[in-house]
């Protein structure tokens, strides 16, 4: 028996930065032109249907009169679009048109968009460089800090992925005024969820100005825009790989993915995600960890966002019961729940842990009184 | 207009160490009770339908009654399996077996399996732990050093994937006794290429010992078990991207990967390989980087392989051209094509660059006198 050392300890540097305004499409030239991407010529613009027509075009028109050679690639609008199969078919429409290694991925679009086509371009040809021009709120929220990529399966939400870090992001806020009222309010769920978590002035800021982002006014944006980055960036950068901290961005998370599942998308995820917070405060609450009062105060913002904070009747809630144990942070076959300790923070269950062990009937009790 | 800078520069150790030996399937359960995957007690099996029976099983019953939690996942065997729609059915068997972010892919297999289920532990849950139990002399030669996992698509072998490494290696020389010899045959493929490419001791190795591996004698075995370690990693190690040296390995591959998709795998992928090997012997021949005498040194060492050295008469040699361009190195619509100098070594076309490019005529007389 002989045994042969492979050493492979290494510095990487996937350091980018998020650029935040308005009509970014210029700037973005602008960077590739000054080597973002190092010599790369050639684009695949990934978008959905409904972004396609909105901006998808108008940058793979930019991007040829730069004298890039692009392409564009596109699926139906909808996180059910978030799926290997189609996946798979960009894949094979990429290949098709001729990338190969030496292109770079623009994902150009909303947290479904950068999800997939982040993973897109992770596994295309063992990983080529992507971008991420985000187009909406939630991707802004959600998606621009922690190189989260992935794709839904039948049996649970965003289990295959990898983690891939984009090589720019551009939240270009304009963008939100196209949004349906409907998806602005999906985003303010993350935001509101960060402020739950990990910012209170953020929290308070959202209790007060609520209507000016509702009309999408600028200042008010571009200073969510920017606390969502810092929030996720706090957590985030303490804890690249989800072991421990990174955890608490799963607040509301746990009943959130459930239902979104269970609703078969009726509900945006923002939507279910809202509901999830309200679960979630409902039972820190019953543990002791945050007020009546507080826990009203999580539900009010959300209601002031225009998000649902009940459970619809047409949920089978023993199903969503059932369906919490396809969450990802199931350990030895038990429920675990991102816990709100008063606003602005999550409650520490220990060195690495911020998910607490919930037995299924406390889950079960929540969920039957919402 | 605002930016913000995400830092994540970090030290990332993925080293990990290649166990060579007789029945090392105790080893394994050893160090697993030692903690080589941590605290981990839950594993995932990948296999195909042949090794399922004459190892795959027997394993599994090892995981079991050492107290670890263990399923069997297998597919049927050969390079056809090797596919996004096989990953597909593996990820959604392990989840319905109740997988999550807390088990351990360990391969049990040849290249196509450990290829396979090494990009299904990257990509499940975005990433678990995966263990390489290689059990064919071709698995061994290609799949224990560099990390690259990946499918084939209709259009293209190898260009779904990405790159990961494993915990461990486990080469276990007593079950080539169980492969046909034409499978030995093919994995000797690999075998000369590295002798050709870094290491012409272990070439001259293979010309006096080729019967005795054949025979899989012990000792013979494990001297080229260790020393297809030792090229591949001389050259992975500085180039762990494939963007530079790494192409190296690429030698016989243009051809090789090409034949291999036109044959509809027909030809296994060490068959496909000598083929290459001979075009670019040719190909290094005509352009004046090796002599006669040492081209028809390695058609004749992958003869006395047994080996095939000429393109078979079904494939269709147009066809085989239009394909050369779906490889991997093809760069601006050009074929590039590692050249072999003298044996041992390659050439160099510059700082970081080992494939030159290669006019599809060149590329097509090669193709037609074979």
């Amino acid at each position: 028996m002989r045994t042969f050392q492979v050493e492979l300890k290494r510095v990487v540097d996937d350091s980018y930065e998020i650029e935040i305004g308005f009509e970014l499409m210029d700037k973005l030239i602008e960077d590739l032109k000054a080597g973002l991407v190092g010599s790369i010529r050639r684009f695949a613009v990934v978008t959905d249907s409904i972004v396609k027509e909105l901006y998808g075009d108008v940058l793979l028109r930019k991007l040829r009169e730069a004298g890039f050679a692009a392409d564009l690639f596109f699926f139906p609008e909808g996180e059910k679009s978030k799926t290997r199969r189609v996946k798979e078919q960009v894949e094979d429409e990429m290949l098709a048109a001729g990338c190969r290694r030496d292109c770079c991925v623009i994902a150009i679009g909303g947290g479904v968009v950068t999800d997939l086509a982040g993973f897109v371009a992770g596994t295309f040809g063992r990983g080529v460089p992507f971008i991420n021009y985000a187009t909406t709120l939630l991707a802004a929220a959600d998606a621009s800090v922690g190189g989260k990529t992935a794709v839904d399966t039948p049996l649970a939400t965003n289990l295959i992925g990898m983690f891939n870090q984009p090589k720019k992001v551009y939240l270009d806020i304009a963008t939100w005024n196209t949004l349906p009222p409907r998806q602005i309010s999906s985003g303010l769920a993350e935001t509101i969820k960060h402020g739950c978590l990990g910012d209170e002035e953020l929290f308070v800021f959202l209790e007060h100005h609520m209507d000016e982002i509702l009309r999408v006014e600028p200042a008010a944006c571009a200073y969510i825009a920017e606390a969502n980055c810092r929030v996720k960036y706090q957590v985030v950068m303490k804890d690249e790989k989800e072991t421990g901290l990174r955890e608490i961005l799963n607040l509301g998370h746990t009943v959130g993915r459930a239902i979104e599942t269970v609703s078969d998308y009726r509900l945006l995820h923002g939507e279910a995600v809202s509901i999830g917070m309200v679960a979630a405060a409902k039972l820190s609450c019953k543990l002791g960890y945050m007020t009546e009062t507080e826990a009203a105060r999580v539900k009010n913002l959300l209601a002031e966002a225009k998000l649902p904070t009940a459970i619809p009747d047409y949920i089978d809630r023993e199903e969503l019961v059932r369906k919490l144990y396809t969450d990802k942070k199931v350990r030895d076959g038990r429920l675990r729940f991102v816990l709100q300790q008063g606003i602005g923070h999550v409650v520490r269950f220990g060195e690495n842990s911020y998910a607490a062990p919930i037995a299924e009937d406390a889950a079960r009790e929540i969920i039957m009184e919402m």
